[in-house]
């Protein structure tokens, strides 16, 4: 048993979906969720600086005794966490594996989609992790650059989204895929309408709900959960301007995000 | 006279329009270019980090021996460029006086509206240097955030583009306004949606084709200008993925786009 907070962190806001997912599955674990918000976001760089921010912000996890790592953040997932598994004393979890897995699961043989912000797709690491877990798998890819920025408008459900999400959408439908991996952290919020387009036919993939079952996988296996009778205490952490990340923030977990802090990293 | 090169500045690629206009206005003046692509978007960054990273880059261009600095970035203008003279040898223009002002000459009177990234809005930075010139002036605001991605996803006329510029026109239809000034570098590429959605009788200021007005009187005024018979050469250097610079700013200035430079700040 350990009372000791899971740190999770991201570029900036998304990962937050990540955070509510593990606030569910894990209602006793407290958290240190750190935000990236002065580098925001990851996607656009390059595999060299993800590494190097992430690192950073492991560091400082590390140093606030964190008992494990979840990487809620595709791109640094896709870049940094090997890197990251190699230094770190505590497990470091990421969400594209997870999401993976439940994909093939899903799939069961049909075509998979993956949509994700420019980066993930660039990066190819879904479809790699899914072709570890099932050689054959046919996989479709489709990179959706303006749907974080619709989710952070709180245009959830604007003719322009759908318009938006049906371009996005017609080469997976065309595809005729299974299941779709949301690869973004931003991208649950807009399940609903993903859902509609694509028709109930079409398994949806919340990589945050699948990377929460591993986290509670992890930490059963190396006895590092809290007491059943644990009061979970959640911290937010962010590099710049606290104020953006609650309002934005809110739309995400509700009035579970408190106040923010500040600390300036690099 | 004086062959030394402009130094233009932004936090990515959206600079690369103000970088055309004064190549159009400019021919025989030599540039460099600094795109801060590892530290993109400056627009929800706190104004001190903004003002850090634009002197971080103002450093960076005065040891390239640049005889005047132009910011081509809104955020940027808004929250450095009174720390950057009190500091700079050489001239620096901001994007923001110079549109400020063409849209009091344009307005006439009438209101004038002006759209931009939700930090440059929530700066005032316009509506302050529109005041300063006209004390009565009615100013009618609107943060576009989803103008930036459709604007890098190249969707110019697209449906949902169409979509989301009848929103966010809305307002400023509504206020009745007389020119409109495009206060984000990106805006220039949706200049013909806009005039569409807004009609005829709206003038649109263009904010980096009025800086490159200015730069071209405080070179002639400083004695600084190129020879008329110089042949200009243009650096491009980036912070952070030259590829992507690449390929998304060629839809800004075409083939002019050579190679660019990786030069990590900060």
């Amino acid at each position: 048993m350990n009372r000791s907070p899971i740190g999770i962190f991201d570029s900036g806001i998304g990962g937050l979906t990540v955070a509510r997912a593990i606030y569910d599955r894990l209602p006793h674990e407290s958290t240190v969720y750190f935000g990236d918000t002065a580098r925001v976001p990851y996607g656009p760089k390059s595999p060299e600086t993800v590494r190097r921010y992430s690192r950073e912000i492991l560091d400082w996890l590390l140093a606030e005794r964190v008992k494990a790592v979840v990487i809620a953040c595709n791109t640094s997932t896709a870049h940094a966490l090997e890197a990251l598994r190699e230094v770190s004393p505590v497990p470091v979890i990421g969400v594209i594996e997870p999401g993976a897995r439940a994909a093939v699961a899903a799939a069961a043989g049909g075509t998979i989609g993956v949509i994700g912000t420019a980066g993930t797709i660039a990066s190819n690491a879904y479809a790699r992790a899914i072709r570890n877990r099932a050689p054959d798998a046919r996989v479709e890819q489709q990179a959706c650059p303006l749907f974080v920025p619709l989710v952070e408008e709180g245009w959830f459900e604007h003719p322009a989204a759908r318009l938006i999400a049906a371009e996005y959408m017609a080469p997976l439908r065309d595809a005729g895929i299974s299941a779709l991996v949301l690869g973004c952290t931003h991208y649950p919020l807009l399940r609903p309408l993903l859902q509609e387009e694509l028709g109930p036919g079409v398994m949806l993939i919340d990589s945050g709900a699948e990377t929460a079952h591993v986290v509670e996988e992890v930490l059963r296996r190396e006895g590092l959960a809290a007491e059943a009778d644990a009061t979970p205490e959640h911290r937010f952490v962010v590099s710049d301007d606290a104020a953006r990340f609650r309002a934005v923030g809110s739309r995400f977990i509700g009035e579970r995000l408190t106040e923010a802090e500040i600390v300036p990293l690099g």
